[in-house]
Parts: structure tokens; C-alpha cells; sequence
């Protein structure tokens, strides 16, 4: 079935002529396509042809984006979508002076979110999530994380990520599923650090590459969760079962989370916030990506990551929400683009490669998503705006009108 | 005709037994009320009973608002909604290190959106203003302020006070219209300051008064606009035809703005990023509103007025978007809210307030709406939530469910 995305005004392709990531200053590249239109044969894009040549496409279906910017499907690759409960309380005590590490000491903090989960059956994490994908979808996303951690046991993992598999068939948007049983120490092994690993490593994991459940392992390397050694375990496990790695790391110290990450070929390191300047030059040529998030810095009041300096050095730089209930509690991408451009002084245009195919090779999906290229799947983000950076100008404003996945339109607005 | 609003979890009356306003720690308080009901007719909220009479009623309209959490309309009481063209260029141009203020004297900045309106039709202005009032409505705002300043000469300010009457008349909510011919000085007048205030003293003011254009009439006091002697000679007219004052002061440069509101018993001063210390105590006993606009701030990456030193000095503290193309881009109310969190430190409970009650101060309609009180006008927002902190701390989200104006539903999600 041919398909046809004509009239656009603008098509963002993001195009890397076959790369499939940006670094450095190729951030600032976007190439825009005018006076073209995009050809899709089942769900997959065929041709980008100029205008001249539709006429040789007369009884083919159009749909008709006139006036409107097309960008490749937005992608969010750090989420923590599935989460039970409220932190309201929390925010509150934070906003009277309470540290997020202060209150993670004194046994808040992701362990509440925890007790919410343990106490949710499956069906209801399901349908928790339901409208917050919804919502994503509203948003231009054709491909979200979303990570497991708070059930921090082996049933209770193995649940979140039996919910996320789930929300990936009912909805028709890709979501890339992230281990994360190294979140924190459960209450339990407060004082057995070394027992909640070993679960972990001998239980969970292999459970867990065995049944597919998930394609990223993921820890916290922080002074209030897992040191470096401990990642490094998980990560030599997790390596050798056959699944990609991430890291939250340098969120608030340093404290080796980088060089394990590094050592094992991370696909991603998340956070940054206190990155030091000599390790910088460590993203040089690196295929790891730098997965930053500004929402956390807005919503901690917390220094923002390195992302003008991580471009200088030659970084594949991309952005996410870290949607979640403590410390990020942003489900809007596009607030995210905003306050990077407002806050790390990131250009529009390195600010769309980081949402899109950056994100992609942060989920090891450059091959099927993040640019506008043939071969690739027809996931678009379609904004009513005169030029792409209306779309990060108009701060806290949904200017999308379609998401298209696989050629579908599966968002209208209005 | 009688109408009940019921099985709502909880209402926030924002009550103030008949005040109407909140200054300094009386801003923590929400006057909540659990299972009761609003009795609502001819527009006009009747009584707030307990649920045990709700039998009486039997044959009265019901509008069910089950597990909803009720607020008084939401109140944006600065807002710039009547531009046209866009400054997304200057907006590049501030990411790459330009500061606004630099960008004024070089000639851009307001002046830009000027000759975007100057080059407008008085039709052209109501369509461009159409969907962001349909936005703010979405948004649960009842009642919004919108000034002129992009025409600064005598047919371009009353051109944009005509468009801003004629959306007042078209939607349902409330638009309060505000004469703000001292924006800045016109480039025709540049070298000829005396000359631009003559016209607004001797023709605009006279002509706005006597045909009712606005309620207020406000001013720019700041190095690159107007300096206190200017809003002085604007004041003293504007007083004496009947209109009502308010003062964009203190933002860069403290120049005697403040001093000359107080003068005139200005309705609100707006702004106060910079304001100094032992300028704190003047608002002690004061009911000028100070309305702080943390939209800027984050948008300009600027320092945030000094919220919790004002309500510890006993102010009445309002909140608003500023919503305009070039240093609050920021069509959203809800996100000014968490900001002012975030950012200022502000209490849930002093937020919720400061958009209500003490909005309807800074407009001068205290006694008409800001609180939901009987003989007030049944203007509500309703939101999906378990409670009212979700609304500040569920970040970039839109969890309003209901709005309601003069006790008709205007908009309902889904």
C-alpha cells in the first residue's frame, strides 16, 4: 500500500546520509527539504520526490499536511513511565527546602514510588500508564523508554516489565523496554548490598535475557544507590546475556559510574549534571551517547549538564524527559526541547537532532527511526508552525497536529 | 434557572470572608471544602451546601464532577495575547548569547512586534488572538488580561483595544483590556520623547477613557522605555479620566517606578525581579497586587522576583504568564504555576491563590470573581486530580477536566 505526505512546508529529515547519529558541530545540520513530498509503502518511507513529479501519483492516497512542518516521529529514550502513585507530598517538602538526597536518605524518595508499585496488580500498572502514553502520542512520540526499577525484587521487576510489554501491544507506538533492578536498594537489602546484587545477577537477569523481556540493563551509580564495583558486576552479567547497556551516572558525584559505563560499550550515559571537564574528551569519538535532562535540573533546581561543552568535545548529545514522579515530573518532551534551548543554550537545531536521531542511537534504533530517510519506518511528528523553531519558541505549547507511525496516522488534533 | 455542581472531592474557595484579597501569610490558606456542593443560579454561585441536602434537589440540574478537585476560574492578570508576527529569530539570537536588552536598543525586540501589528488588520488581530484564547480556556481561565502596546501611535493602540473588545464579546470569559500606549517609544518618536507622551496624554488617554476602551492604563518604566517623570505626567492623566494604573517596574533597573505607582495607588506592579530590599516594606499595608511573572525569568534565564521576601513582608502576591513574543513566550498558565514552585519557592497553597483571588485584585473584579463565594459569578476550573497539588506538580501537564463560566461548562475535555 503506497501512501503519500504531501503540501508540508518544511520536511526536518535529519537525514546522516546513512550515519544514523549527529556528533559535534554536525548537531547544527537539520537538512530541510522543500517542495517535496514523502512516498510510504507499508509503513516504511520509499522516496522523498519533489513536487514536480506527484502528478505521476494521481490515484494514490494523499494526505495532505499543507503548510505544516514535518519532523522525524520525536523520540523519548529515558522514562520511567512506569510508575504507581503520587510524590506530591515530596514536591512539597522539597519546595520547603528538603534535598531529593535528603529525602531519599531518610527513606523516601523512589522507595515510596516502590511500596506503590509492590501494591499495584498488573492490569492496574497497565492502565496507569495508559493516559500518559496517550499523551505522548499527542506529543509527536513514535518511540519511547520506558524502565522497570521500582519493584526491586524479582516479581515485582518482572511485573513492570510485563506491563511495559503490554503497553507496547496495545498501543501503536514502539516502546523499548530498560531494566533497571538497579534503581536502588530495596529496604530489604539495606544491609546486604551484596545479596540484592547477587538476585540480580544470578535471578533476574538471566530471566530476563532469556525471556526477552527487556533490551537495556540499566543502573544508578550514586552515593544513595549502586558504587561503580556493583555496576560493574551487573554490567559484566548483563553484557555477556546479550543485553545493551545504560547508566544514570555523575547525577550529583563522581564516583566511577563514567569509566564502567565506558569499559562495557555502553549504549548510553544518562544525567551529566556534574560531569567533570576531564572527562570530557572521553565523548570524542565515542558511540556511546550523552542522554541529557534538563526536566531534572527544572524540577531539583539543580545545575544543568555540560551540553554546550559535551558538543565541543565531539559528543553525540541527546535529550529526554526522565519522566518520573521525584524527580522529573515532566510528561512533555517538548518542554523538555524548550528548557534546553533556554537553559543549556542549546541551538534549535542541535536541540531536534538530539530528539530524534540521536535519541534513536541512544536506543539503538538509528537503523529503523530518527531521521526522515528512505528504508526507514514513516514515523512523523507533523507541527502547525511557519518554521521548526516555533516548535521550542512557543515554551509549555503543543503545536503538533499528526503523529504518524508506520504511515498511519495515529493522532489528529481536532 | 438553578443548576448543582456536585460529588466534586474537593473545592478550593480561596475564600477570604469577604475581603477579597491575601497578603503575606495568608496566602498559605485554601479554605478547602469536602463533600458539599454548588448551588449555582443565574450564573452566580447561590449557596455551597453538604451533601445531606443534596435531596432536595431532586429535580435540579446536576453537573457531576465526581472525583474532581474544584478551583475558582484560574485569573492570567498580565498577559500581552494581542501580537502579531513572531520573534522566534530573536530567539535564536538570545540562545546564542544576545541579551534582551541589547536586542531592544539595536532596534528589535518590541518594536519588531509593532510593525507586525502596524501591518495588521483589526481582523487579522482577532484571528491570530482566536486560538490562544481557546487555549487559555482549555486551561480553566475564566478571566484574562490583555494589553495594547505593539501599536504606539493613536489609530494602532486603539486598533488592538477594538480587537481585544471585539474577542471579549466573541468568547465567553472575561477579557479585562489595558492601555499600554507606554510600552516603549516608537521609532518615529525616538529622538522626540516629549512628543510621543504629548499624544498619549493629550489624544489617546482622552479617547480611550471617554469611549470606555480600557480598564486600565499601564507603562514601562525601564532604561530602554519610559523613566518615573515620564510615567508620572501618563499617570496623572490616566488617574484623572477614571482609569485604573498598573506599572511594569523594577525588572532590570530600579529607576523610580516603584515610588510612582505607590503615588498614584497604582492597581498592581508588575514585575519586581530587581526590586531592592528596603523597598520590601513599602507593600506592608499596601493593596497595590504585586504580580510576578516567572514566565520571564525563565524565558529571558534571568533572576526570579523575590516571591517568599514579599509575602514575608506582608504582600498581596498575584502570579501571571506575561504571555508575549519576547520574554515570555509562554501561552500556559498551569506552567507558570510550577514554576513559581520550582523557581520561587511559593507554596502549593499561596500559588493556587495568587491566580485566583489575588488575580482578580490585580484586575480590580475582586468582588466579582478570584474566589468561589456566594454572590460571586460561578466561574470554576476543574481538574482531574487528587488533590489540588497535583495541578503545580504534575509539570508541563494539562490535567484540567472542566471549565466553567457564569455556571455553563465552556469546555470539556474529550
Amino acid at each position: 500500500m503506497i501512501k503519500l505526505f504531501t503540501n508540508s512546508e518544511q520536511i526536518i529529515t535529519c537525514n546522516t546520509q546513512g550515519r544514523n547519529y549527529k556528533r559535534g558541530s554536525e548537531l547544527k545540520n537539520l537538512d530541510v527539504i522543500n517542495n517535496h513530498f514523502i512516498v510510504v509503502e507499508n509503513g516504511t518511507i520509499k522516496d522523498i520526490l519533489p513536487n514536480s513529479s506527484l502528478n505521476k501519483f494521481v490515484t494514490t492516497e494523499k494526505i495532505n499536511l499543507k503548510d505544516k512542518i514535518i519532523l522525524p516521529g520525536l523520540i523519548d529514550c529515558h522514562t520511567h513511565t512506569a510508575f504507581a502513585g503520587s510524590r506530591a507530598n515530596e514536591f512539597k517538602d522539597r519546595i520547603s527546602g528538603k534535598s531529593y538526597e535528603d529525602i531519599a536518605k531518610a527513606g523516601g524518595g523512589i522507595i515510596t514510588t516502590v511500596n506503590a508499585v509492590r501494591n499495584s496488580s498488573i492490569e492496574k500498572l497497565v492502565e496507569i500508564m495508559k493516559p500518559r502514553i496517550r499523551e505522548y502520542i499527542m506529543q509527536g512520540v513514535t518511540t519511547l523508554e520506558i524502565k522497570s526499577g521500582y519493584g526491586l525484587d524479582f516479581e515485582n521487576e518482572i511485573k513492570l516489565l510485563h506491563a511495559i510489554k503490554i503497553v507496547n501491544e496495545i498501543f501503536p507506538i514502539d516502546i523499548v523496554s530498560t531494566f533497571l533492578g538497579a534503581h536502588t536498594f530495596p529496604p530489604e537489602f539495606k544491609l546486604n548490598r551484596s545479596g540484592y546484587i547477587d538476585i540480580i545477577v544470578d535471578k533476574m537477569i538471566p530471566h530476563i535475557a532469556k525471556n526477552k523481556l527487556a533490551d537495556f540493563c540499566d543502573g544508578f551509580c550514586e552515593l544513595t544507590a549502586f558504587n561503580a564495583d556493583e555496576i560493574d558486576k551487573i554490567f559484566f552479567t548483563a553484557s555477556n546475556a546479550g543485553l545493551k547497556l545504560k547508566l544514570h551516572t555523575e547525577q550529583f558525584n563522581n564516583i566511577g559510574g563514567l569509566d564502567v559505563a565506558l569499559k562495557y560499550n555502553a549504549t548510553s550515559v544518562d544525567h551529566l549534571e556534574v560531569l567533570q571537564n576531564n572527562d570530557l574528551s572521553k565523548f570524542k569519538e565515542l558511540e556511546t551517547v550523552a542522554v541529557l535532562l534538563p526536566g531534572v535540573s527544572l524540577f531539583l533546581d539543580y545545575q544543568f549538564a555540560p551540553a554546550q561543552k559535551l558538543i565541543g568535545h565531539n559528543a553525540i548529545v541527546a535529550l529526554a524527559t526522565d519522566y518520573n514522579p521525584g524527580s522529573s515530573n515532566i510528561l512533555n518532551l517538548h518542554l523538555i526541547m524548550s528548557l534546553a534551548a533556554l537553559k543549556m543554550k542549546m541551538k534549535v537545531e542541535e536541540i531536534i537532532n538530539a530528539v530524534t536521531i540521536n535519541a534513536a542511537k541512544a536506543l539503538n534504533r538509528e537503523r529503523l527511526v530518527g531521521s526522515i530517510e528512505i528504508g526507514k519506518k514513516a514515523d512523523f511528528a507533523v507541527f502547525d508552525a511557519n518554521e521548526y523553531s516555533e516548535i521550542i519558541y512557543n515554551v509549555g505549547r503543543n503545536l503538533l497536529s499528526h503523529t504518524i507511525k508506520n504511515g498511519e496516522v495515529i493522532f489528529r488534533k481536532d
